[in-house]
């Protein structure tokens, strides 16, 4: 069903010489007389003859595409603002570079390490990107066992031979903390990401040292798998507790705006009766009501970047680590001052 | 950098025999006698020997994988949620058939046209998905000029040689007029998707169709970009007319929670004063408040039906066209009673 594309036989044929003489010519080797190159060169031409990929790439031992393996159940996917910021930022250093973006999308951490394994055997990438990373991360063993190169997004815990293209999520997280402590707020809970992986937990530790900073304790946190759904159990869980928060930092946007649904459907006013925080800067985040204060990544120029360094990698450079600008806090409707004891709200 | 994998020359040494009799071996053909053809299959397996998926590749000019180019603005896709559940369910069939999925992400439809060119030219992929539909999609026509397999989402308008697979929006429409019309609707508007998608026009003609069957005029219609911000825009040119609608139906969900917040901000109470509904069945449409009535399209399904059908064409098999289970509306709590004239609604 392809149509025939020229080969080097039909050049040959066209410029009466052998298939040998003609992949010298084409590929540039000494041999040829200037004449007879230019002869070829010219039949070539009128053919419209080019070189084929899948063949340079058996030469050469390329496939000149990247392999990205995204380890999320499709409910949390279609939720989450940050892959398809990342992808396209991703996309805008590929195209002009000639390379694809090879993309598998698998249930768990099992599969995961299948879909690289075999992203690599079948030489299908040439360098892949590793994100979300865990504690005791074997992505990392994997790809050296592999001999793939690799771009970690953020540093690993351990020892890593790879690149790591990083944005301190824990700057974002604090200046959150100490917004809602600059309005009043004592009583700030969070709602945290799954504690396996390093940006969940490093959110965490940064809630946590940012509380303990302001003289308060962080006893009120609810860790979750980032799902809008969670985030909507977890305000639950904190607002039935006695000592229940005036303001909760959210580990994500989908789980703040859930979050926010919950305390408005249990009659609360926000931020008069309870102040929430965001993450990730999802663009609906901030045409809801109230308008979610949030902590904005740059997911386009991570993926940007992130793919360059990849690239700079296979082609034998030495990139070394990259530090983005850290994430900033985007204060809008959604925090206030707090309520003034007794709150008198309305109990869920 | 890559490990070396071992090739037929390992296994013929090994083996001690030619390498053409090695090839000769693996490849199941005749002429190898039947001890030596043990041995070589030893050697084989002793060295971890496997074929090349790029060789094959090379060998039957097939790449194993499929193309997907997606035209859109990185802002639209981050809030969007199809494509990432379109992607979790062309992965689920892709995986198991050992193939793979390549991705583009470009910002208009020049560049996607180059794309899908590149793609077919460097042999990268066997088949290509067409998805958002167009008027006059030059799609069609440059798949049949590259002879490249490929699936329509939906049906184009003129005739295509390549089979469809529908999902009928007009039904969630059609029912989300219903069902405001049933609760006393009259003055009812429609924010429309782009005119030149085919989605964004049948969306309309559905609304339209089904406000001449309930006897009302469909004045109020309003043409956006399918972002959230353009939600947030018609919505207040919507309420800012003489005559403004009771009830609004928005052809995504992004576009409807953004028009929910500007009505909110606005101080009007939904669906008290105005009842709205969405299309395409977010998560995050659940959790908001209230939650929001819309039509739920399985994104996830529609993604694996397509790579089937894509993949039987590929091997030569005529699937011919799909239809799926239609959208269907899902009422929630954005929808209710139309409001008793004087609205005395404030004014926005």
């Amino acid at each position: 069903m392809p149509t025939e594309r020229p080969t080097i036989a039909d050049v040959a044929e066209r410029a009466g010489v052998s298939k040998g003489l003609v992949s010298f010519a084409l590929n540039d080797r000494p041999g040829v007389a200037p004449q007879t190159r230019e002869r070829i060169l010219a039949a070539a031409r009128e053919l419209g003859w080019q070189p084929s990929l899948r063949a340079r790439a058996l030469s050469v031992n390329r496939a000149f595409a990247l392999g990205l393996v995204i380890t999320r159940d499709p409910e949390i996917i279609t939720g989450d603002p940050f892959y398809p910021s990342f992808i396209a930022g991703v996309e805008r250093e590929l195209a002009p570079a000639g390379q694809a973006l090879v993309l598998s999308v698998v249930p768990d951490e099992e599969a995961e390490l299948a879909a690289y394994r075999k992203l690599v055997a079948d030489r299908r990438v040439d360098g892949i990107f590793i994100t979300d990373l865990r504690h005791d991360d074997a992505r990392i063993a994997l790809a050296e066992e592999l001999g793939v190169p690799a771009v970690t997004l953020g540093r690993p815990e351990g020892p890593s031979p790879f690149p790591a293209v990083s944005m301190d999520d824990r700057a974002g997280i604090e200046a959150a903390v100490d917004h809602l402590v600059g309005l009043g707020h004592r009583s700030i809970a969070h709602v945290a990401g799954p504690a396996r992986m390093l940006h969940g937990s490093r959110r965490r530790k940064a809630f946590e040292d940012a509380m303990a900073r302001a003289g308060l304790r962080a006893t009120m946190v609810v860790e979750t798998d980032f799902r809008a759904a969670d985030g909507a159990r977890a305000t639950r869980d904190l607002l039935a507790r006695h000592e229940d928060p005036t303001a909760i930092v959210y580990a994500n946007d989908p789980m703040a705006i859930a979050g926010l649904g919950f305390a408005q459907r249990a009659g609360l006013r926000v931020p008069e009766h309870l102040s929430i925080t965001g993450f990730d800067g999802s663009d609906i985040a901030e045409h809801i009501y109230p308008a979610l204060s949030t902590v904005a990544t740059d997911a386009v120029s991570w993926g940007a970047v992130a793919a360059r360094v990849l690239l700079q990698e296979i082609a034998g450079e030495n990139p070394g680590d990259t530090d983005l600008p850290p994430a900033r806090f985007v204060p809008r409707e959604s925090t206030g001052r707090r309520p003034e004891p007794p709150t008198r709200r309305p109990r869920t």
